[in-house]
């Protein structure tokens, strides 16, 4: 983290939005007059069970500084000691709260690994809880489509030297006793549901082992009518642009991330 | 083909266009109201080597058929007899004829594995001798980014069973004594010649020893500025599609492709 800020250099404030706890991320080079009304929500991975504070922050400071956007990095509640779905009803939370200050069309909202399951997730849950639907989601090395497999699950474990140990969903502690066919668990069962995201971005490396659920779940975004976009970073593992500031790869992956949500949210 | 024929009849009339052999095709339910001033040019695969014929009408039937649009599929020059850049030329020739009739940004190009290699390279051909860029691109199963090899050779070995015997482009006749260094012939060398490319949509399958060709190129568009989309169906190989009739993931794939052009060319 302390080598984004030296490529991104930000001001981190800790702080509570709806009543979760949150970090504030600003640029210190000031906030672009196009996002004076804007703001990101990031939703860090960690399988549901880790990644608060620095995992959010290397996820939250690169698009923070790169899009000279302010964001939300959201510590939602996660397992063993939380059940779902108790994370989506901490992003709506803090959803909420921003919509007072900005349209839902100005606010992004982008997660990695867990962080974009519980995106997407959190889509169907604000569709749910009549929530309008934010300006653009970004989905990376993840997707919504949990009950199949796929290849990359066997390529990740060829290419990386190690078997993928990426649990299904209904074996991590936060999803026990969850309903796995109820859409607000897993998105990709209702078409419906799907139609109604809004523009969508997914991000993934050809040696992540959720490059096939975020393929899987593009399809099917786009034949629900969604505008959605794919890139891949060739020979990158799960969350690999995270961990390489200042790489050319994860520069680049960033300038997808950022020109996405410029061209998407309103201004 | 005969199989493409029965789920989208259409009319193959064997033509010249410019002086090139080509097989025009038109779906037998008519062309659509939108699309009677729209054509696509089809570039058959077969390493620049084959695929003349019912190569590319395997190609050329579905589109045309799902589109209700003319379709125009070249026989241009190939190996062992012809040398690079004589298909170059040809796509030209058939192009430029169709300029007389259609305005640039109504007409599309697409070709697959070889022909999305040679669609890449008329565009830079194209630039070169101006002619205006064409309304759409697009390269499935395959890039242009040679120099390259890329984790989809080894994926390919491993899922197909039997090693991809891709050669690289210069080992092929057609490119036989070409300078590769080129970007007539590897358009990627050429950021400038790139930002000139037309919207672009990349598609191939998580097998396809050209996946990460398509990856690579995919982000090379997006760095120069254009607006370039990617589409991967999960356990599929290379030009698998276009053997799947009324196959879903086929039908799913062709109807990307469809809206894409839709989308893109003008009307």
């Amino acid at each position: 983290m302390n080598k984004w800020k030296a490529v991104y250099p930000v001001d981190v404030e800790p702080s509570k939005i709806g009543g979760v706890n949150v970090d504030i991320i600003t640029p210190k080079a000031g906030i672009h007059e196009k996002n004076k009304d804007r703001v990101l929500i990031v939703l860090h991975g960690g399988a549901f069970m880790v990644g608060e504070g620095i995992g959010g922050l290397n996820e939250a400071v690169p698009i923070a500084g790169i899009g000279a956007i302010k964001v939300v990095s959201v510590h939602y509640r996660q397992g063993p000691e939380n059940r779902f779905p108790a994370a989506s009803e901490d992003v709506a939370s803090v959803y909420a709260a921003l919509l007072e200050q900005y349209p839902a069309e100005n606010i992004g909202i982008e997660g990695c690994s867990a962080g974009g399951i519980l995106g997407a997730q959190a889509m169907v849950w604000f569709q749910k809880h009549n929530l309008p639907r934010p300006g653009a989601l970004g989905v990376f090395c993840a997707g919504f489509d949990f009950l199949r497999s796929g290849d990359s699950k066997v390529i990740a474990t060829i290419f990386n030297g190690v078997s993928s140990s990426t649990p299904v969903l209904p074996q991590i502690a936060y999803f026990e006793g969850a309903d796995m066919n109820d859409p607000l668990a897993t998105p990709a069962v209702s078409p419906d549901a799907l139609a109604k995201f809004p523009p969508t971005l997914f991000l993934t490396g050809t040696r992540d082992m959720m490059m096939s659920d975020c393929i899987a779940s593009h399809a099917k975004l786009l034949k629900a009518g969604v505008e959605s976009h794919l890139y891949i970073t060739e020979g990158w593992g799960h969350g690999t642009v995270w961990n390489a500031p200042g790489v050319t790869e994860a520069t680049d992956a960033l300038n997808v991330i950022w020109s996405f949500f410029d061209s998407h949210l309103g201004k």
